[in-house]
């Protein structure tokens, strides 16, 4: 029952503060015999790292993850692969400036977790957001690209941005080849470029905007999933809402599905080409908290970035009232680097849930 | 890492299935020193339970909960109260209709959890839906009765239905004293009787509807919740999406926040009466995933009822292509019902965490 | 995390105080499709049973169980199997004697937890122990069966009592038949004889007396442990010790070993039958916390009953100073019926550590 | 349920191979505000390091401990504190050998994890045993100065060596001050220097020795502990039976237990100075699970280092019946440098039952 701790079979502990020297993770109950590298999780690291474009913070951090143990080499293996015992990984932190962080420090920023960990722990690492910082996610995300080798070449993670603030996609322009050709991780083209200067706009206004994100799964078996408490959306919905900044989570239909009718949301069964099919996929790939063979859809939504230049009322720790603006460096829209993130959620959930289901059924 | 169970340090595990002798449930980490007997947790089962409208099933079920374990009374205690070991509760199954189950035996109804059984586990309990029955939720209302004496009387916990099909309440209308004086839960007079009129079409068209409830939770304490993988709302998240045919889950401004700028979105700060006070609750009493003293606002969705009188296309077991139409005792909305259930998993999650915050920080 | 299960995949809860209504036990997490019925449990109850021969308590229990949950028959299966959900176990409690408790009420008696149970939780059911009270290991060895039938035919786990007091079995006439043919679990029948004549001489004092109990399990193949905090013995010495009275916990040459030097601690290996074989076993079947494939030895002390008729000085809950004198019906040897529990408890860490290793591993 | 955790509350996470790049650990659940620096724990770490004296391995490791996360200093707090947040710790390891480790590489070293992890994971890390090194209990250490600072300066933790081979202390001449006067934690000066000689015997052979260690606990308060599957008794058993080597475990009269009788064996109460006191301590400080006020007294057997000059029969990982003698830098008594790991694996189990004392009692 630790508090940093995700997952239970296949099990993710991370650790450090924004500003700290390092941040890390321990990834425990991996199986043995993976292939793995730190060339694996690399290019995970780099869609989620800061500085890529100018939409997103222009921190420097080229977040260079290490394998620190977990693995091995020898004349027998090709290359290092896992050993079963504990990947320990850590990533330095480069680019923490040594800046006077006074106006933070006595400030509590609203919609941020200042005042919280003051109510909470007495105290705050203020530098940075400390342990609340978005840069925790890094971790997960070289996690998840352990995961994703857990769960096999056959099984894909895909995320996109499908809204920024008001403005969604298109979805009959949906087309997955787009989400690496813009910074934003849209899979629609057009929409892509109105948001380059909605952002734009936002930018100039020291503002920020929330976003919502969608994940699709594809090629997870039927049967995945541990009711009742251990489902595999109720895990996929913790996972998503610890994220930062997220504030609803939804699979498949969603909330949509309040306004339906049982005939239409119910999806038909009829013999697929690899056994069992669907006519349609409201439930988002699980009934009953397990699998159903099709494609898993996780949507959730992410509000706007509160470090804004915009001056903001607020509280000192002294309980003097006062006004505060965030000149730092921060991202106007924290739901785009959010969809590695999620993605990555996704495969720790999924990895947990395949040892889980071969835990109880396999043996 | 028992997937019956919920909670790490207020421990609930349900068991039992809908056509069972008997459905129970063991908590265990209650505080000693409580009073407790069966006519405090009762109440809360009997607006759970079947059968007290005619938008509701007509299965007879008096839900009448015991309690085998864990209290004690002498002539030291005021009534019985808790001894800190399990409270273990039991209710029996009184309605299980031994019908002909031939239909559903073989068949798999569309929307429910009969296929993703098979595929899991090659076997299943089908008569009234065994283990994934919403039946189960009787004991997280019971379990809830005793979270909510865990957190004592001045945190209340209410929930409501907030919208039918398409139709949502008038939020101006908002009268909680409403809540108790409909079948519907619903803190709106006007739109629950239009709700009357809904029910009556769907019921006669053999169809069911989806719903969304709102659980609104005051007097929470700031500071409780667990970084970064234990928080508040994670939990909330996770607890709700447990619920049965839950499709979605938001947390203060929710899905609506992506909408949003920074400064409309991030809650103000003032002086408030009791400490820090804010100019508005979009995040819903939650912060980095501790609570901010605030109410806690939780919105979540339900998918039509699967089980309908209306034929659907489906498979049986031995994948030859079929039809079904679901002529039991079912829900039109398991919404209605639902609206006791969510209250029930606030509390769950809310005693278990004040718990964690003392163990951490009250030692 | 809760107190009151143990184990992680295959997992059991137990509730109950020994003269409440009835005691029982949840078990989560068992494999699907595994024949189950309460014959199969019935006879490892009935050897811990009380009320079996004049060298333990005449307390007369049945200790019938009752299944009511998480099995199910149709005409598919050949009789009742497991369906992979929560089994659910019941026994009433039969011979709880309403008799005055008014001494136990009031004085804690020395060596029991009558004080540490008033120190933590404020208050005790007093009657009988409450919770603290032996009667609980029914629901263990009744959980243990299910666990032997997880295991399956090729793994048998036997007990046996090795020594009473002061009194030790001689090795050499080892006889596993033996353990079924005399009161004790004794696998020395000649030992036997003279336990009968020297618990008589106990009983006749008024006293009791402790024993060492030893249990071995065959069949056990290599790989089964995860080091290096859930290591097989490290959770097998926890399992023991969490059964009533007992003080200490070794693995196969255990606190001999300490005087043993490297030469001949170490089991050497030569090839067996079937791959690796060793020319002893000091290590008692685990290296590095890992199964090696011989038997696992473990063996662990039970302290003497403390209710006893001889008077003892102890306090009462007003601080006063008193003595007591137990007259109620006790074990004047609880380490006899401990090899059942004993038996059960190894039962319960080996199914466990099956299924992990298949999370592990089997994926 | 992570296999390389330990703790709920207060829970140690451990990574990191012998011959790896560095080891390391994350304390999660730490209460805030507690002073920490790395200085609070290099003395604990001195007591374990090896190349001390000749008694123990060579392998120069300065064990030198960094904190990288979980500590925080500002001008309001008297130097670095506790946050709340995970607590990072690394020691980078120094002297790995490059040497050829082709013997041990193929070979199974009798008495090691070598063929065990071998048959669990189908690869090992067979650099100086991997993870399965003692080398992973510097970080016990150094989590255990963390516990001992959450415990607070009123429970003190400490252990002495009072068995090597066959020579037992004088338990008359037991003076705790000896402790730190000579290489074995033996807090009997006469005994510690016979032990010099038969070591120094052994060393010439190229043998080894098993050990005891005993740990003594004062100032737990009574109320600790949490029947009936998380007792403070079966959590320290499987604290002691984690550590490399141990084969048993007892507390207070443990195994000796076994040939009293109750009216020995029961400690009596009587008024003491500061509530209810005892004549005796056979029960070592636990009843029922829970602590009562007195020392807590744990023992625990090391068996003799399976690291020998002395040559001995084995396979080789082809099945090959060969023989291994081991030349690298092993310690001849691994018993020595368990005393301050066996107290810190006391620290650890306490400050977690301190925590989930706290959560249950204190909230």
């Amino acid at each position: 029952m630790s508090h940093n701790s995700f997952g239970h079979l296949f099990r993710l502990t991370t650790w450090g503060e924004s500003h700290g020297p390092s941040i890390g993770a321990v990834i425990d109950g991996c199986p043995a015999g993976i292939p793995l590298s730190e060339a694996d999780l690399q290019p995970w690291l780099d869609l989620r790292r800061p500085g890529t474009s100018r939409h997103v913070t222009p921190r420097q951090e080229p977040d260079q993850v290490r394998i620190l143990s977990g693995t091995f080499e020898d004349d027998r293996t090709n290359g290092p692969v896992t050993t079963g015992t504990p990947i320990s990984l850590i990533i330095e932190n480069q680019d923490a400036r040594s800046k006077d962080y006074g106006d933070i420090r006595d400030k509590w920023r609203p919609g941020h977790a200042d005042y919280t960990y003051d109510a909470k722990y007495g105290l705050r690492d203020y530098r940075g957001g400390g342990r609340s910082s978005a840069r925790e996610t890094a971790m997960r995300v070289a996690a998840g690209g352990i995961a994703r080798k857990v769960l096999g070449a056959d099984i894909t993670i895909r995320g996109a941005l499908i809204q920024v603030g008001p403005r969604a996609i298109n979805r009959d322009k949906w087309d997955w080849d787009d989400v690496s050709n813009n910074p934003f991780f849209c899979p629609d083209a057009e929409t892509a470029s109105l948001w380059e200067s909605d952002m734009d706009a936002l930018r100039k206004d020291g503002s920020s905007t929330g976003a919502i994100i969608e994940v699709v799964v594809s090629g997870i078996p039927a049967g995945w999933g541990a009711p009742v408490y251990g489902k595999l959306d109720s895990d996929l919905a913790c996972a998503m809402m610890t994220i930062n900044a997220v504030k609803g989570v939804e699979i498949g239909a969603g909330f949509g599905s309040a306004s339906m009718r049982g005939e239409d949301a119910a999806d038909e069964m009829r013999n697929g080409e690899n056994g069992p099919g669907f006519l349609s996929n409201h439930n988002g790939g699980v009934l009953g908290g397990i699998s159903t063979g099709q494609d898993l859809i996780i949507r959730f939504a992410v509000k706007p970035t509160s470090s804004i230049r915009i001056e903001r009322n607020t509280l000192d720790r002294n309980m003097n009232e006062t006004s505060v603006s965030t000149h730092g460096r921060h991202d106007p829209c924290v739901g785009i680097r959010a969809v590695p993130v999620g993605e990555a959620m996704a495969a720790l959930v999924l990895a947990d849930h395949k040892l889980r289901h071969a835990g109880q059924s396999a043996s």
